[in-house]
């Protein structure tokens, strides 16, 4: 998709921090975005999305009232398609099993496993995290949360938000108010390395 | 989330004044946006969201048909979480209830209670408040009315866009058409007291 | 709300015209957006939403196959309120009346009444709309038009992409990007007559 | 729609590729955007959407594990009422039949028909292409491919943020932040061709 527009070329770099805090008892989970990275291809106008977004959750264990220890955190991170299994069923008990070092020689040695299931009361799900290292089995973590309906339907809203941003797809369209100069064949010669996606089927 | 981009560096304030008022005959009620505050760190680049948006209810009691008083109006404020809390029972009903004086002096003093419950013919649901105020008794104020459910879908709709937004999750996605330059590592140094959220899991 | 942000402020016209356009046998409808209408406030940088956007539905009746007579076209708003009922029991069947002379002194002349109704082989609803004028009798019209599931779906999605920009509350976001000057309370002096809902409750 | 707005006239070009990619044992599902075209009427500020916008699928079998071959890819085009039909039918089965040669002298020669039906074990829906060519009858290709309820949660959150965009109602909102200039009659002429659809009903 080749954008053609107007626009002020100057450089700006800026950083910004959020996410969804959910604040219980026994911990805290951090819902953070990680947006999708685009690589230029060299000597083009072209970007490519070269690594999908997602949803990272961080979750750390309450110390005292009100308090929480973000040095022990473990972290987990939902790709585009796992929130696509959240949207589906979250609300009815899901789980995901990653390996950090996957296809890697460390493969197998870390494992965690993300787990979402009803309470018995039904009032909200429990998200949880366990973690296990074999080469130190001390180290070995487990945190299970209680999320209230309410905060579940942030979480989806979130992801429906998200989604189409983790794959890129917002960039795809122009920003509103883009002006388009000449003709389009004209202006946005397909580089060589390019898929020719846009003579349709 | 670190973004760079190429924009425009120029000053510009403005303001925007709107909201979705709903006018029934014994009073008004107005929806408005307040949107998140982010806090820039200081000798940095950096913002961090330091203040969560939501949404703000304000009801006006009627003097004369199709007049309110909105001098005497009486608000609420539904946080991102609270805004999930309707999607999810904002049609069945739901309750909440806030201490404006909270952890200050004043704990206690003064407390407002909003209630959604279906109304009897099922066209619909009242959406009310009550605030108390325990050391003025006469400025006691209670107001309820009746929302019909194409109301209630609008507001179902404005609050699946504004709870990314109220959370700043818009703001962690590069702008359409934003231009990066040079690879990132180089470009974009994290802030030492920055979350190091991009290292994933 | 007010937006600090730093712009480019460069003069700049454009017209986008667009619409969803549905064609049947005995007519086509088409669908397009009235954005809200914002009114700035004398000697402020406040601007206030002063009228409402809508949805704008076209019907045009079928001369030839696949030709219609645009010229012969009539037209009913919808607001974002309306909007919302057809999420809420377009599927189901609504009604919609309009008096275009509501007001004035030729109330109840003009009527205009919209039709959401299941087809009797369910794979669709019909959308009609009957004009009828009492002045001239003889020009009276009606014109009623099979709407298939698919498209009511992509009706269903316009509808919910377009009620906050209705209202506005797109503009109560700052853009991605947006870069704050200063503190907030020194950089945004509220203009006397805004509405002070930032001090919340 | 016309928008009026302050901007920076400074001309820039870029490209961006990404889709949503399904990779399975047979084969693998690249899900792309199509951008609406919009055409500038001559002489004038305004742009017409000449062409809508819509998902590009395009399929390739998989030649050894994990690998596919992609000069073999077949491919079909949803438009944004088809993208509609996945919404509505996608999950219980839908068909889709195009003749790339309509009204041209080809019609009837190449036949493409896209099929989701669910899979026998209810995981998910099958994805199938199946594209024939009487003049050459060896070149007909068959491909189907398990999409799980995951994918198709994301391919149907993908299709709810592009529908408003391929029918470019995203441009017929200004920017967040649009500055106005003057009055909007004055400042925004409309041109003699476009419709006088801002005169309402």
């Amino acid at each position: 998709m080749c954008i053609v527009f107007h626009t002020c070329i100057l450089f700006y770099i800026q950083c910004r921090y959020t996410g969804y805090n959910i604040y219980k008892g026994k911990g805290s989970i951090a819902i953070k975005v990680i947006p999708p990275t685009w690589t230029q291809q060299q000597g083009t106008k072209s970007y490519v999305l070269s690594r999908e977004g997602g949803l990272l959750f961080e979750f750390a264990p309450s110390t005292t009232i009100r308090e929480y220890d973000w040095s022990k955190k473990t972290t987990f991170f939902l790709s585009a398609t796992e929130c696509g299994e959240v949207l589906n069923r979250g609300a009815t008990g899901c789980e995901f099993l990653h390996d950090p070092g996957a296809q890697s020689d460390s493969a197998g040695q870390i494992t965690k496993k993300m787990k979402w299931s009803p309470t018995p009361d039904q009032k909200g799900i429990y998200v949880g995290l366990t973690v296990n290292d074999k080469s130190n089995p001390e180290s070995a973590s487990q945190i299970s949360l209680p999320v209230s309906w309410s905060e579940f339907m942030v979480i989806d809203s979130l992801i429906r938000f998200c989604i189409p941003r983790f794959l890129g797809f917002d960039q795809c369209f122009p920003p509103p108010g883009t002006v388009y100069a000449g003709s389009k064949d004209e202006a946005v010669p397909l580089p060589p390395s390019a898929p020719a996606y846009r003579s349709l089927e």
